[in-house]
């Protein structure tokens, strides 16, 4: 159909945009990874972006009344293979190629030679949960047995391939949250919708993120009842973040040799119930680029046709808050000008892209494009005027109006506008 | 000798206070890697720490006069080994186990098939410095080609084991720093100085924080001169962080293809140099938690001598800023104005611990001697008198000292004295 063809456009405009503007790096492998949601190697804004959005995460969920405390536990493990499940592990190249090139070990030999090499090697991990379970009774106690109560961790794990032979890279994010039986498909619910909300108060089109249930034929084993938040990306609908009432079953597994003891409250028989939150924020990065790419028709100076394309990120999200660049006049002094504003800047936790560095002769038109292209939420240009009479300009990606204000008040203008975006 | 038998007691008592408080995972296995300056599982206070230092990290690199950009390579990549060094690799073990199992093969088409198996499974990373140089040629060209310029990431690798044949993970702070061949010892000098400034700003003791050359035997083949930053811990000195002038040999290995014609610059025949500080932040962490340890005697109420532990740590690594507690007073009025107070500072960023909702009945100075353990600053106490007239109870770590204060003061006290603390 048209639209598809026009999605399928709309997909490679923005790939073509995120490796011109520094958000992933270039390469065909790469971008492939990219666009199927996980991780990729990152430009510098790339990297801002996922830095940001996994912040606001953290924030998210251990803000939250209840008390949930952060962990941080290890990649790999050696751990033995317990639920069957087969494990990527991390071998020695050298010591499984010295044993290959042992010539009298019989086929017999080698094999077993080679599954006690195995045996011995950690395996990587594929998801956050396990750690949080292994961490669950110390902390518990920490908190005199209080529910509910949460353990967060972001970090890396590593997907087995779908048959491409390569295992992916995703940067997950994981809410461990316990609670008494009674209570989990409240919480389930209330996790639903707190997550929902999240994922839509930085979108530009709210509607392209939503929840539904998972079909109990795609449910885990020991799930009971899940639920996806999804985004409508042009080739369909992925999963950003999972949510499922896991029960206590690998939580009593974990802690098998405990006897359970540990895991009961006093006064109480039942042991904790699991609700675990997984969401995968490469994907993440992926839909808020996909979701605030906007492609505007405008007509430039000389009354020419042009397609305006402009990264609309929320300004909480935006890698960079402010460019700093120069018009005309005496470079050398509007380059001091600019750097005393950077180092004004960076102190404020301002962050700031210092365009004046790196401009070649170039119009303004285009470099505004260029910074509209990055999701830089203001442009600041120090010209001539600004050693005259300290007045700078400052134009916004949003209304792409220019104001006039003076060199004074921009710091506290700026930081001002991206505190009032964080606490909306 | 009597001084390293109480050096040993002194690592003992750090160790177990590191999991006492929180900062540790309980474990041998898991305190020996915490202590060897690798990942380990962390507590929630181990996680934060370890969080703060990276923060800071990250700051002094890219708040530098010249650009520097972050970046975030891939862990794991499919090159196939040109350096003769032996990889980590990941296998999947479940075909690995297919093709052991396979009975028909014969000895020979048993290795071979192994040996592909092995070609095509990515390796993991070791260090960050590679995926900096495949980064260098479009990110070089976005600043230009103006020198010096810097790439900065942070991330974990894995480091092939030391015999005991289990690979260990390692949080890596990398800055790549490109600079014209003749300035490139200068720049050695210049960030051997910043880091270990940086080192030294947040010790309790910065003497034990210290530098050296690396002696020219142990030096890497590529590296024509390096320094290593170090901390001398009760059993002796241990690198944190390496600064290597590494010239320009590796950068044009990786760029092969590319015929050097993109690492030159116009007019010039020489192509950039490259210094690389290479930092563990694993250890970093064992550092300023040894570092910050202070064992004082001390008499309580009852004429009773004591021996006080206090962490302390600066107050920009601190993990937690402020306790909120309870004192005297009914209960349930007393948990409504600390449930206020803990929203207020978490909005403003401040990272409070919410004590009141886990105190068992106990002493004002076990409380104490809790929250100096855990390294909190500041631990207000709420009680009846909050309640009346406004007034609450603040003490300080460092001091000891107990002030009394407004509650409406104290959010912006605190705020205050954290900025101030960031500002040093």
């Amino acid at each position: 159909s048209a639209s598809s063809s026009e999605d399928l456009d709309q997909v490679r405009t923005l790939l073509q945009l995120c490796v011109d503007r520094q958000y992933v790096s270039p390469g065909p492998a790469n971008t492939e990874l990219f666009q199927r949601g996980m991780s990729c190697s990152y430009g510098p804004l790339g990297m801002e972006l996922r830095r940001n959005l996994l912040e606001q995460w953290w924030h998210s969920v251990t803000r939250s009344t209840a008390q949930v405390l952060g962990i941080n536990t290890l990649n790999s493990s050696t751990v033995s293979e317990t639920d069957g499940q087969e494990r990527l592990r991390i071998v020695e190249s050298g010591s499984l190629k010295q044993i290959l090139g042992e010539q009298e070990l019989s086929k017999e030999q080698l094999i077993k030679r080679l599954n006690m090499l195995l045996q011995r090697s950690p395996s990587v991990r594929g998801n956050l949960l396990q750690g949080a379970l292994e961490q669950f009774v110390p902390l518990w106690g920490l908190v005199n047995k209080k529910l509910p109560f949460g353990l967060a961790e972001t970090g890396l794990c590593f997907l087995a391939s779908d048959g491409s032979g390569c295992p992916a890279e995703v940067m997950q994010t994981s809410l461990a949250w316990f609670c008494s039986p009674r209570t989990s498909s409240q919480w389930l619910d209330h996790w639903t919708r707190q997550r929902l909300k999240w994922w839509r108060k930085f979108a530009l089109s709210p509607s392209d993120f939503s929840s539904s249930d998972v079909p109990e034929e795609e449910l885990e084993e020991v799930a009971s009842r899940g639920v996806r938040i999804t985004y409508s990306f042009p080739w369909g609908p992925e999963p950003l973040e999972t949510l499922l009432s896991r029960g206590s079953t690998e939580l009593l597994n974990t802690h098998k040799g405990a006897h359970s003891k540990p895991l009961v409250r006093d006064g109480r028989k039942s042991v904790p119930h699991v609700v675990s939150v997984t969401g995968n924020m490469d994907r993440g990065v992926m839909a808020y680029l996909s979701n605030s790419l906007q492609q505007l028709k405008k007509e430039d100076s000389k009354q020419k046709l042009h397609q305006r394309k402009v990264l609309k990120l929320h300004p909480v999200l935006a890698p960079v808050k402010v460019a700093l660049d120069i018009g005309r006049g005496g470079t050398m002094e509007l380059r001091q000008v600019c750097e005393g504003l950077l180092q004004e800047m960076m102190e404020a936790e301002i962050s700031v892209w210092p365009g004046y560095l790196n401009t070649l002769p170039t119009s303004m038109e285009q470099l505004n494009a260029k910074y509209d292209e990055m999701g830089v939420l203001f442009t600041v240009v120090i010209s001539e005027n600004t050693l005259e009479s300290g007045l700078l300009q400052v134009r916004r990606r949003d209304t792409t109006i220019k104001e006039t204000m003076h060199i004074s008040e921009i710091k506290n203008f700026l930081s001002r506008y991206i505190s009032a975006a964080d606490n909306v």
